[in-house]
């Protein structure tokens, strides 16, 4: 309707029962040839299939990091393309992505343009791909679900964090992979000891962050203060030692070394090296130092944060935009996705960017970690 | 130097040590007496004195609810006026009012310009006015005086709360009375078990409010809702329970007999009844109902509370904007305010407004109140 | 499904075309005759009905503010009572009110609580209640039906601006009513010229605000400042000035005596006395003065207010959080509602509190307001 | 006071008139010598000298990427070392960053920690080390002195666009240089085509962003929309539409090469390639492609921004967080400095991280370049 076509319902079959399948058969009819295949982009793209399943269409790339005119540019739903008489699933899915086939393996995987090479065959138009929405809940319906893109801070958030504690547990208890991405604030608000404490308690198997979070941890453990500012006292201490935290690392040469000679002795990233959780920080603009952890290419750190969340199934943003946002496109549909921030234009923009799964918690980091601990640790 | 005026310094005697007082005599040059005059008028507002200390002028009021076109117009800092020989200390300070006189009776006192009646002495002009600015803290600078005006959402709340359940403690303990304004997300946010808990342990000596934190409250206790919604299960439940609520208290008469007669057995309001501290309810244009204790002449109730936090020595206002800046109006510098909010925009409205002694919290008023109680608890 | 009810379809036709309705006949089991009923009081208020209508089911109220505990809670939908073998349209229909109903007159309308008098026939339970939710636009969707409900400040808003112009131009032709609610961040930001030229245009059949538009509005025409702060040099000049402008009034005896008398020679209420067109200005508990115009009693600022929406067909909200709430609790969900406010949340609480169908535009009415006069006037 | 010293003045010479210098001598007693360095740190970054200057000192950097432990960490106000008995100025001031000194040459340069070297001479402590904060305006203050660090959206922003014009043709006419930090909020806005008319008229010396603010403004100058979304129509579009404008320029090579092939023939980045107006993309884990341009190193880009802004006398921030951060790290506080977001909580960050000197107007982008440009064009 949106796009003005004309359509008639040939079937309509709805499940009568709560489990039971609908299905419905629709003609379109379009102006032109041109207003059809608009009208129908949208409607494969909705999860729609057409009546003929025609194979897959692709193109070899005309040269690296190039992709064909027509390529099928992705979404963040678990997608299938038909080659060969099957439906073959697309590996490594990923939002705004490019599906590269090789038909002689029967194998269909998603690849940035930045790795993709000349003669890669690409997925053009969208015949022969088949996409799947989540399937709306049945019943047992649980916070989640109804807080779901929702950014209103009048919510009842110690209901909320319990609801968080319990999934965690869960998650946990089921094998699943939890990642956590945190901005510096996580230590600017005094948050620093409760993610510490979760790391040690064994709810986070992976952190995504930068340069600022291990700084400011560090800086923490070691003065006492975070950018300088004495977080016991609320006041400001000594601008210097945050400079002085990654003279520390670099001196020692990496965090692990600072664990090892024994000058940092708690914090975040000494839980996580004590542990051996993994964690990736990406470079940026604006970091200082860096520290020597830290990725200065952006598309090396891409690699790495992409190789963390591939088999992520809970993943929690902790008061990060850059992040939570880079985290976010490389997300599947499926994976439980949650973002913390007392700003609600971060999950506004999150949403905006797509990952429409992530449930938006808009909450003071600060109050928020120890309430979470407590329950985690009920 | 802003106005264009010139000046010269004729003494400048500066404390030599950190418990002496200094003071300076400026000779001020305006190019017409216009211009002096309003330099003059900066400064006298500022807390300068003129050398010779003029008798305070004053006129009669025109009529009911006017002023003389000259007349003075308050700050919220402690005033003296000087008449007939004394400095005469004015007696309710509010911020925006004016200084009546009673030159037989020795006194002087803040009233609002809807109680000025006709023949009222009226001060006007600058003349014989005398204003004293907050001290800067010699020494032991605490948590507030670091805070002040800031509206960073970056700060370590945990340690702010537990400065805040010292200093109530103190407060307490020195008799001090300590009024809470609330707004309605206190109830959404889940938490009214914690404010109602804090009223029993003692720790408040009025609340300040309107209809809709009652209502809601008084909705929780009942229903277990908040605007329909399920502050457990954090789902919309019945969006007539609001109303319901409302209803409940009509047919009861009151909150107190709705304590009475057994329907009412938790909440906030449960807890005000029962420990008689006393609160007002300022009906407004959003009101559903509204109950009965609400009031619903806007003047009223500004002389309610007026009454209430005029001997006041600690305000702490909690997710509410409209009843802040009301009660922010009516308090003296001197007066420790403390402004939990979610969103920054409250404290930057209630500073735009002149409350410049408040001390801005951005933080989850529903994470806030359960730490808080804790350390008072502690 | 999420009350876990059983369900079957006994029928479902699907319109095949665009213009064809479609309709479904579903068989609903509960556990209970409670949990049907409360199955059943969900779709009913989604818009369903029951397979033979029974009649409107009222009891008379039991005292003046009091009603059945058992009564029906509006929507801000059109809603139809059964009564005598008709469907009969409840009048004055808003949100969280309650239906009295006329059977010997064959009358039905909506009331809010304190004007419910003993022995008014309230409707009780939901049988005999229908409720028609606004249709999906079959085409030409419009800027309005894609921003609803979108809280984002990444919006294209002078494309917003232009749309809006054209909507506000084809429904003062169409003879539509428009009403404007503004706060007094209209004047502080300097968009006080820009809405009076608007009220010049004709564009304005009513404004609904409180003593703070009206004081700044006149404080600006007559000092040049807004609350004390000089909009030109954007400096601090008079903090007394918003006190005058209020004594201004009050010794002229109302805004129209100040606009007769010469003093009030230009800005919004200037033009909206020479138009004269109606505004309602409600107290509240935070004014100073206030002004004569001022209604004090929130009961009476109320009715007022619904007396002045009740036949708008376009709503403009500019930056007010109070009043909009207010009016949204007034409209009918077929009134055209915009919201204009810098801060999302403003928009986010009127959604939270039911105004389902306000757009909100996220941004600066003082950089709004020149942009869309432009456009009005272009 | 703060850090509870004693003290005495033993001179204080106060200028008498407005352009006479003050002067003060102050003794200074700490319990122990620990507490006195303390003390005199502060005093000494807060512009005051020791009695008798000492020579600056310094120490070997005793490795690449290494400080000696009490190396000096710089403000971004002017500094001054004093060697061999002369105060040389720091050369490429900066924030949080180190002096290197080489006393052959008499030069004194920051330096980032990433580009310290093995033998480099660092200053160490505070001795012989000057800092001028900025003079307060003797008169003439104007807009930009009030709005300083301010953060309230309830500001008349068109007389403060009034004041930016000519603040930016006064500069411009004078030679200065003027710095553009961009995020793609710019675009999603609408407004590319007011910056690109900007870049047109001579007001931009050169640009600051990321990848998205180039990929945003060619998928809008080639496709019509802002990521898949339709700028003028305000609907969803095309979601491939940002990737397929990426493909576009790796396919041509660069964006001056699509410039070339006539692809690219407006907007932002046309006008920049058109006028030889130098631009800098920073790459960051979020992006896209990326296209050729985007500097991928994290180090790298800092490097290269450093260079642009090095001269610069004048930055306008566009709704950019972390590129004006970055960029904010890397200014001297004399620096004009304009940072306009609809969030003040970017303002709040910037000023919480240093950038002292920033000048914030709260609004939309969007309607502030239209506003911006109709001011330099009249």
């Amino acid at each position: 309707m949106d796009l003005q076509g004309e359509f008639e319902f040939l079937e309509f079959n709805v499940g009568k029962r709560k489990d039971d399948y609908s299905s419905t058969k629709i003609q379109v009819v379009g102006e032109t040839e041109e207003h059809l295949q608009k009208i129908l982009s949208e409607l494969l793209r909705s999860g729609a299939m057409l009546q003929e399943t025609p194979e897959v269409e692709y193109q070899a790339s005309p040269g690296d990091m190039m992709l064909p005119d027509e390529f099928y540019c992705t979404t963040h739903h678990p997608t299938w393309v038909y080659m060969k008489g099957d439906w073959v699933e697309v590996e490594r899915l990923m939002m705004d992505k490019h599906i590269i086939v090789e038909p002689e393996n029967n194998r269909a995987y998603c690849k940035p343009i930045s790795t993709v090479r000349m003669g890669d065959l690409v997925v053009v138009g969208d015949r022969g791909v088949r996409i799947k929405h989540p399937e709306r809940p049945r019943e047992g319906v649980g916070v989640f679900e109804f807080m779901n893109s929702d950014v209103s801070p009048e919510k009842p958030v110690t209901s909320i964090i319990k609801e968080i504690a319990r999934s965690l547990k869960s998650n946990a208890s089921n094998g699943g992979k939890i990642v956590v991405v945190a901005g510096p604030a996580v230590i600017h608000t005094g948050a620093a000891p409760y993610l510490a404490e979760m790391v040690k308690l064994g709810y986070v198997d992976a952190v995504l962050s930068g340069n600022a979070l291990a700084v400011h941890d560090i800086e923490y453990a070691i003065y006492g203060t975070s950018l300088g500012v004495n977080l016991e006292q609320v006041k400001v201490q000594s601008p210097r030692n945050h400079i002085a935290a990654i003279n520390q690392v670099l001196k020692a040469g990496s965090i692990k070394a600072l664990v090892e000679n024994g000058k940092l002795t708690k914090g975040i990233f000494y839980e996580l090296i004590k542990k051996e959780v993994p964690f990736v920080l990406a470079g940026s603009i604006r970091d200082d130092g860096p520290i020597p952890e830290v990725i200065m290419s952006s598309n090396e750190a891409q690699a790495r944060y992409r190789e963390i969340v591939k088999d992520a199934s809970f993943v929690i943003m902790l008061a990060s935009t850059l992040h939570s946002i880079a985290v976010g496109n490389m997300l599947s549909s499926q994976v439980k996705t949650i973002c913390v921030d007392i700003n609600p234009s971060v999950v506004t923009k999150l949403s905006d960017r797509g990952t429409s799964q992530a449930v938006g918690i808009v909450t003071d980091v600060g109050t928020f970690m120890p309430l979470l601990v407590n329950e985690l640790k009920g």
